[in-house]
């Protein structure tokens, strides 16, 4: 599957791990790497300590203005400059998923501004998000992030800014994963 | 994985195919049965001409309102009465998947009352979607009724409104395979 993304943590991959936290709930093992796989088996020769699953799909709760405003500004993957990169797993509450989609919408952005905080990020950090809900994975997201070194204080700064929204009462499990590019892979 | 169910077209199942009716673009083949497998494998020993996947999901579209007024009607899936069933695997043009949620929602609902029509066949007809596209499946929502024999007109006059609707005009694919339960299997 194109569109399948694989995170698998160990020995392999161009993204060395500089740290993990330990948000909310459970954590994730620390490993020397990350590998980023398109498909749904790791290219990796070693067994993984962990992998992770999430497809890329179509936006849940972005309004054309929204869309149109973030396609006019935010970055690709993979720039040149683009060293530091965040893996950011998380699960949210049963109590979300029993909610209406106008209830959701409500809180992510009406409420929690979600879109329009991340918008104070761009161009600066890159962002792909991954859903893992639908295919029974640990975590409901997997979001990664790409910046340069001197956006790491921005980028800290983002998502303190979430985890402060309401959106986050609704987030029961949470892993940020910092990593490096590693030229040598 | 429990919420991911396989439609399977071949020789086995408890559900003999009455009719394929090909509404829209490519159909797919004839086939005697069609079993309905809970997970991603058929129990079949034989091999299926066709197989379909697609996942149980939250709502994506529905307001509060809307949900408690469907929960408050909507019958169960098994009902002993409901002998007929159909299957309707539809996929939907690139157009509609680069609308932004407002926008589909708009069609959706406030022009198509997709949801407003459905209700006004309830309790008759029981109802489970199931989400493909985001398993690169060829369509991407597989859409299955049950229904008792004396509600079948109502049905049909169900998908022929759903079918006049500004929303369909976004349909590029669409099957419509109806079932008859036969209690040998």
């Amino acid at each position: 599957m194109d569109n399948l993304i694989t995170f698998a943590g160990g020995t392999y991959g161009r993204w060395k791990v500089e740290k993990v936290l330990a948000v909310q709930g459970d954590t994730l093992k620390a490993t020397d790497r990350v590998d980023v796989v398109t498909g749904s088996s790791s290219r990796t020769s070693s067994q993984p300590v962990w992998t992770l699953h999430g497809f890329l799909s179509n936006p849940r709760y972005a309004t054309r203005r929204e869309l149109d405003q973030l396609k006019a500004i935010q970055p690709p993957l993979h720039r040149p400059e683009a060293m530091h990169a965040a893996l950011i797993p998380i699960r949210k509450t049963a109590a979300w998923w029993e909610l209406a989609q106008d209830e959701r919408r409500e809180i992510f952005e009406e409420t929690s501004r979600h879109t329009a905080i991340g918008m104070g990020y761009l161009p600066a950090v890159a962002r792909r998000l991954h859903h893992s809900r639908d295919l029974e994975e640990p975590f409901d997201f997997l979001t990664w992030f790409e910046f340069a070194h001197s956006d790491a204080p921005a980028f800290d700064a983002l998502v303190h800014a979430l985890r402060a929204t309401p959106e986050w009462k609704y987030v029961e499990r949470e892993v940020d994963i910092r990593l490096v590019r590693d030229g040598s892979e």
